[in-house]
């Protein structure tokens, strides 16, 4: 892109083909999943970008944890999920909170309505204004294809959450 | 990170927390559902990084598609899903193809065994010295929770993807 230098060993720059418009301002932990907004498409991308996706009943979306500092997002160490000590301390590869060096949120939500420049999605966890890296329509086959094991913190972690 | 420059607007500089070792060279359309590999964590990141992982069955991995050249990825405009004139043209956000303009690509994959610094999986679709830019554990609730439509040609190319 126009204005950046290469990046340095291992580094990689990317850059923003979408925006989140609309849905929640502020960080709340449940109830995402009656949450409508849009995925407004980059001006440098074509109007084809999004042709075929009315196919597809949910999109997985790459995005940025913007409203973390980059310095804050350097954090690597274990913590305790949503910093709640009744669960266990767990590494930042255990957890998928946004305080992580990368700062990449990863979700999956329903394609209401896909215009050319306009995604209105439901279920989204991603702030209004937030930095979209990536857009891939959802393939069923996709998700694990054997029975999942996760421990029990989860199921009470995401028991509201959609 | 030391040695890199501020990115421009709408730009983020990310950096390997991880990298594939082992598992397949060369791209194959199919028969990734056996392939074992491991992702080694980045030196710069603690040792409790994985930290809880044995609890859970399967990662979500960030990777980049560093095959492809950041000049040809480039290429933003509809594609033939693997260039097959038998399927529909679709948008860039209709594909899950590497030519992508970030390159990111998401995964889903067994975790075979979580060693402190090793990631033992199978199953993930990419190629030896893969950068991984994120792992996250697996939430069953995270799956899309309502009936996924996709439309025929993805049941085609998934049939011996795994």
């Amino acid at each position: 892109m126009s204005g950046s230098t290469a990046p340095g060993p291992g580094e990689f720059t990317v850059r923003t083909l979408g925006r989140v418009v609309g849905g929640r301002d502020e960080w709340v932990e449940d109830g995402w999943g009656s949450v409508t907004a849009a995925i407004e498409v980059a001006p440098d991308l074509p109007d084809d970008v999004t042709l075929g996706l009315s196919d597809f009943s949910h999109l997985e979306v790459v995005f940025v944890f913007d409203r973390v500092t980059p310095e804050a997002s350097q954090r690597a160490g274990a913590r305790h999920p949503r910093g709640n000590e009744a669960w266990p301390e767990v590494g930042l590869f255990a957890s998928r909170g946004p305080v992580r060096p990368n700062r990449l949120g990863v979700s999956r939500c329903r394609l209401l309505e896909a215009q050319p420049r306009r995604l209105v999605v439901q279920g989204l966890d991603a702030l209004d204004g937030t930095p979209v890296l990536d857009v891939k329509p959802w393939f069923e086959p996709f998700a694990p294809r054997d029975a999942v094991r996760q421990p029990a913190w989860v199921g009470e972690l995401t028991s509201r959450y959609y």
